[in-house]
């Protein structure tokens, strides 16, 4: 079974665009080259204060294997120099839709 | 546009299924007839210490006059009793995939 990681990060306004364009970055470039990336949306916070990516992977290694590759490594690091990362690795519980 | 609701809850891990169990009968009985709701998705943490609502709405308006209805609000009282809520209201940015 698929793994859902919904990473939260806070940072200040008027660094939320410089944090949604690391974290595009990242993502082109490394992330959905990865083994085991199925897809991720990213989110922007609309009082500014938020992003948050939610990303499915195939398994819970294969997102360590990506975290532990030296290539998005500094992305990822300028990003936690001005933002705060709150991670979490979930599973789905349920799915929900308007009745028709 | 429609939005994303993005509702992070913190929970103590013997606690986590409770919260499942209320949100999914606050869901069931009124979030998902509530005017614009679209979808929404449930997960649990697995650590056992948050429970996330990941939610699509056809506008803010809609979501907060469905936060206004005294039908679920007891339940969210109950859930708000034992789990801090940490709320966010969100604009899709880009959507990304693995490449073929």
């Amino acid at each position: 079974m698929s793994i859902t990681l919904i990473n939260v990060f806070t940072v200040a306004p008027e660094n939320q665009q410089r944090l949604l364009d690391l974290l595009t970055r990242a993502t082109d470039e490394f992330v959905c080259h990865a083994p085991g990336f199925l897809a991720s949306t990213l989110h922007r916070s609309l009082d500014g204060t938020k992003v948050t990516m939610y990303a499915q992977w195939r398994s819970i290694e294969d997102y360590e294997a990506m975290r532990r590759d030296p290539g998005p490594l500094p992305l990822f690091q300028e990003a936690l120099s001005f933002a705060k990362f709150d991670p979490g690795i979930y599973e789905i519980v349920r799915t929900f839709s308007a009745p028709e």
